[in-house]
């Protein structure tokens, strides 16, 4: 079976961009290592084409899930790459889209048409296929951007954090220093946090107080316009 | 000459929402009334497919001139709609686009496929064909969002303009009242407005000072990460 158009048409992808927090203070990106040309056995973000019967968020999911195991995951479309030559098979646009995921919650699997599928830091991100690594570029700063209004990266720690991973959160993505005193007190400010009766387990140093995010108290301030700037 | 594939693909379209601000502070967008199907006669964005052999931004500029006589405006990708059943004829999948113009220098005129084009306050905007309502709430809170931690909106003044003006369109896209004193401060400490040695013309009330925007200052603090929250 075969589809007949008046008019030639590009080729529509999705590709996802997952970011990692990892100890110590590193913000890794999920990749596979293709199994089929173009650019066989290199590495590349997961993705895939757009099916005619599925919305594009749901392709982003789809893929994510095929090629990784990862579901159940925000994704938040980023931007859509509509060069001409991006793909030498064809001319293909793709719709990117980023999530941000617990490295440690979320084990990975190479899947379907990936050989291999693993995390990379990056600022060691190794040659990828496509425009891929441009891909990536632009969620990182995407992701700077946004810290700077809006409290994001909760999803990048446990569910239960000590102030000083939400600090060391916040510098891996902004790739500064930050002064404790000043991020602490900006931070509660906010009442985004939820101070907790429990501090840190098995820690030699003394055992910091943990905190929790509070989404919905963050979504009615967000509907109020609240300004969240750090 | 048609075109076969081995999958069924979903049409590739883009739509532009381009704002003009009006005297007196209204926020107007451009639209065009239909002279094809679907939706014909209706009022709507303009728009168009892309070409296989034109990049979306291409595209974008392209079906914008081509149904306004707009030209060199600067787009900006909004975001990528790819719902199913946008579109009644098939599956379509529209990358929008957004832009500020000065409606008094840009002059508009349908063209092709547009009977009609006119500028619509955004605070009464007819019924739009497809889900263009949607896309256009989605520039707005864009703007709304953009103007919190950049200064935007320059574009929709003329080259020449008083504190007042600005404040008025600062107003007039956040949909709320600035305190005068406190706006005028923060503004004028970003260090973004060059006082030129002028004052208004022809005005009944006392000739304010007028004032230009520093692009060449404000891209440089953009790249040092300079926060412009106001």
């Amino acid at each position: 079976m075969t589809y007949t158009y008046e008019y030639s048409r590009p080729n529509l992808a999705v590709d996802c961009v997952v970011f990692g927090l990892d100890e110590p203070n590193s913000l890794k990106v999920m990749l596979i290592r293709r199994s089929l040309p173009p650019f066989q056995d290199q590495w590349a973000l997961p993705g895939g084409f757009v099916r005619v019967d599925e919305s594009v968020d749901a392709a982003a999911r789809r893929e994510l899930q095929e090629e990784t195991g990862l579901k159940d995951v925000f994704l938040e479309q980023l931007y859509t790459f509509g060069l001409l030559d991006r793909d030498p098979r064809e001319r293909v646009v793709t719709i990117a889209y980023y999530a941000l995921v617990n490295l440690q919650e979320h084990l990975i699997q190479a899947a379907t048409d990936a050989s291999e599928a693993g995390w990379f830091s990056i600022t060691q991100l190794p040659p990828l296929a496509f425009d891929h690594n441009e891909i990536i570029a632009v969620a990182i700063a995407r992701l700077k951007g946004k810290v700077r209004y809006e409290p994001i990266g909760f999803e990048l720690l446990p569910k239960k954090f000590t102030l000083s991973q939400l600090q060391t959160l916040y510098e891996t993505v902004l790739g500064m220093p930050l002064d404790k005193r000043n991020f602490r007190k900006k931070i509660l400010k906010m009442g985004l946090l939820i101070e907790l009766d429990e501090t840190q387990t098995e820690v030699a140093h003394r055992a910091a107080r943990l905190y929790q995010f509070d989404e919905s108290t963050y979504r009615q301030l967000k509907e109020k316009g609240f300004n969240f700037e750090l």
